[in-house]
């Protein structure tokens, strides 16, 4: 199966790297890594306009050879990243496929595609910013006023978190915008209003500790960017929209789409900040960044009857743990 | 950080588990998996109405007592599932936040979140449907008549798989219906429109070799549900799509939404099949079944200006290798 990474760059750095290791080691045997059975033999820079090569039917060490004498200065950096030469290989925890470790009595656990990630891995944003889909259970006490800081949205049949308060008992536990409500107290949200909903918060037999169980933030998914030399990503944006994307940068070969809006910024919520303070936000991230993001049709949606007085004064923006 | 399931009925059959290990290892410590840093001690089954009960300050064995002795038939089914008692604890692979395994030089890998799952671990289904939204290389070659058998579609600057040939290069290269076109030949494709795009695959230098950067299906998640003792996941669909949701079923537990189309039951490609097929693939799916989904509203828009006609005739409906 094919390699599978957070970003293109981590692509062409890896490929990059694979060809070195090739050079250095002709006949190290696991540089095969087929795009659907297939074999990737060539690590191509296409982004070095003009002088693009590609070898069908050469061998790596070949191709690997005449790369690295044509494209000397990617040697030690490649779009402005600082690159170490690999020792050995990035090792690939898995495929495009899932690892599944078996435990005794039949009990499985599954763990997800691993990803070769040699850029982006030094960046703890990917991992605050995860979007898993997964359940959880999470437990929330009401604060002493009786609340616990959230508003709910029903969208499709299901229950939305539509605002997380700032240092209340909901952005403790952890919740945060668009994660989905399964259960309330045990009992089942489906089909339910946001009005009854909350009610099945209200009279929850026991205040100080409502279990909930929680679906990891299912309309909203990640993408990674990495600044380029002069720290732009290569995306404009308004009211934490995304509306433009420019050529040749980080943004667009990566695939970033406008008509999305921007809700976290490495898993951090910045939904209701002005411009200028996102653009901070961005500014002040590093080199890698992982942004969380929503078709604004649905985003739309979720924030419908919402207050965005309230979003702009108490929303939840503090750094998730990991 | 909170143990994730891929599914509601994973969580509960876990936490049963664990109150099992607990209740026959009084002082077994690793049982409290907290949401968002608190503890949960309990594993309440609140599905079995008129008896549900919480334990807010009791320790660990007695609230596993308790649970065990006023639910005796859980001991060995949940919810029509035979379940063995496990001899040992699942184990976590991780939290709710990544696993990075740290590579010599500095290189790095990027584990995404593992997950447990005592029930949907046996199903390939899991497996085969896994929608990662990472990047990957993909070859593909042109066909005897210079075709690889696939449409695209411009959706908000970005390039989209519309639809995938039955037997194709496309298909044998494991493109999928919702891949994201990010790069043809090295050439990145934002704000193209699909004639301009499919111009570059037929432009391409080396047709016999066409290098793609891809990324897995951006709009699309997954949501795997457990049939009933009748079979039933609990749902109605038309014309792939979900319109009604039934109450106290896997689908409601799970939190499956309305207005969103199926598009692969386990991984298989459903588009285009009649009700009835569909049907058909959901009843012989087995045990757990593992939808991918898209918001229809996007939906409409991925498929606007398509030949259904092609899509029920020639579409790939192969299962995915894992």
């Amino acid at each position: 199966m094919a390699a599978l990474y957070p970003s293109l760059e981590d692509m062409k750095v890896h490929q990059y790297q694979q060809a070195q290791v090739a050079q250095t080691t002709p006949h190290y045997p696991s540089y095969n890594v087929g795009g659907g059975g297939r074999v990737s033999e060539t690590a191509v820079f296409d982004d070095v306009r003009g002088a693009t090569a590609s070898y069908p039917a050469m061998g790596v060490s070949q191709a690997s050879d005449a790369l690295v004498s044509a494209y000397p200065s990617l040697n030690n950096e490649y779009m402005g990243l600082k690159l170490e030469p690999p020792s050995g290989p990035v090792t690939i925890v898995s495929g495009s496929s899932s690892a599944v470790a078996v435990q005794s009595k039949g009990h499985v656990v599954q763990a997800q595609t691993a990803m070769v990630a040699p850029l982006t891995s030094q960046s703890l944003g990917l991992a605050r910013a995860n979007v898993t889909h997964g359940v959880r259970e999470v437990i929330v006490c009401k604060d002493g006023k009786g609340k616990v800081g959230m508003r709910f949205r029903a969208v499709n049949k299901g229950i939305f978190v539509q605002f997380v308060a700032e240092g209340s008992p909901a952005a403790l536990a952890g919740l945060r915008f668009g994660d989905q409500i399964l259960q309330i107290d045990g009992e089942n949200v489906v089909g339910l209003n946001h009005d009854k909903a909350m009610d099945l918060m209200t009279k929850c037999k026991n205040p100080g500790r409502i279990a909930l169980g929680i679906r990891d933030r299912p309309f909203e998914r990640t993408i990674t960017l990495h600044k380029d030399s002069s720290g732009h990503l290569g995306f404009e944006h308004k009211d934490n929209q995304i509306v433009a994307i420019a050529k040749e940068t980080s943004a667009a070969r990566n695939g970033l789409l406008v008509d999305h809006h921007i809700l976290e910024v490495n898993g951090q919520n910045v939904i209701g900040l002005k411009n200028k303070e996102v653009g901070k936000v961005l500014e002040t991230a590093g080199q890698t960044v992982t942004l969380t993001v929503m078709p604004s049709i649905i985003y739309d949606h979720m924030v419908k009857c919402m207050d965005f007085s309230l979003i702009k004064k108490k929303q939840d923006h503090s750094i998730p743990e990991v």
